[in-house]
């Protein structure tokens, strides 16, 4: 991992929120609806960990303009004179329809496919470790991480990825972590400076 | 770190999310007011990674109240037919009024005084490293881990605290994680299993 005085490379990192398709408890497909937390608290993290762009993935047209309407608050309104550091942050996200749009949008950003990583409570299928993720990410490969709201992706979604991270474990047999502590972690893992 | 098929000593961590004294932008010692995701997201990421309790420090009669109607909303009524998962999560939380009290509520529970650890987006003091902290946690020494809403913790608390955590970091000048992020990220690099 990278010291602080090491000369830093740009990190090619986006994270895709999906909102749509992702699975219900009955591990049906739906929508979910966009939540005011998970923009702030996965901006903040996204932007404290170097990530390029915060992709908010949703099919429904006044769930885009209400993702608008809450960015535009931080970024020119009331909320900008309040609080810089919060604009600062929003200004990581970029909401579209669907995934596609933002795989288009980092190829135009980095002139290359990224590589799409799911992530997910339950992993399978092609396995990246977080080192072996972590050093491709250091060395320059653009990545776009992908998200889960409700019980997680949909299986449609998982199958574009090229490869899965594994879940995150710890001590308990549960395994219920919200998607924001989920982002939060696996950017510092992938991310972090200076951990020991 | 333990693999899985290793065997799992009992941890001895809870988490103290501090309402007062914390301080706000311009560093000034204020309350706060306690907010429904602060309990959830913590009390799952606690849950997952194996904490044993999830102090929630309010001296604040009605903010106490709102606490343990929502705990119980979720324990005892209707969101405990609705998620059982949530249930488990939430029995991790208790509430008092001052951070003595959580003290005390842990040498209850381990029959020795827990090594208060402070967290913070700018860390001073006798740092800790996050290894030394995990090695000391994984061979059974009880800690609490202090954390603090609105800007932080007022150095009162700080004061109290034999040691601190390094602030977390990213390539970015930009430091400004939610409590909910800082939480999850350093509960994950304490506790952690299978992570490589």
């Amino acid at each position: 991992m990278l010291k602080n005085d090491e000369k830093m490379p740009p990190l090619k990192v986006d994270v895709a929120l999906v909102h749509y398709p992702v699975i219900n408890k009955k591990k049906e497909t739906i929508g979910s609806a966009v939540t005011n937390l998970d923009l702030h608290d996965i901006a903040r993290a996204g932007k404290t960990f170097g990530v390029n762009r915060y992709w908010v993935i949703t099919p429904y047209q006044e769930q885009q303009q209400l993702v608008g309407e809450i960015v535009d608050h931080w970024r020119n309104g009331y909320g900008k004179r309040a609080g810089t550091d919060r604009a600062h942050a929003l200004s990581l996200i970029e909401v579209c329809a669907e995934l596609q749009t933002a795989v288009q949008g980092a190829i135009t950003a980095y002139g290359e496919e990224p590589l799409l990583v799911a992530t997910g409570a339950s992993s399978h299928g092609a396995l990246v470790s977080y080192k072996g993720l972590r050093e491709k990410i250091w060395s320059g490969t653009p990545v776009m991480l992908l998200f889960g709201t409700a019980w997680g992706l949909a299986p449609d979604v998982i199958g574009k990825a090229q490869a899965m991270l594994p879940s995150i474990r710890g001590m308990g047999e549960f395994n219920h972590l919200s998607v924001r502590s989920a982002v939060s972690i696996i950017l510092d893992r992938l991310l972090a400076v200076e951990v020991d």
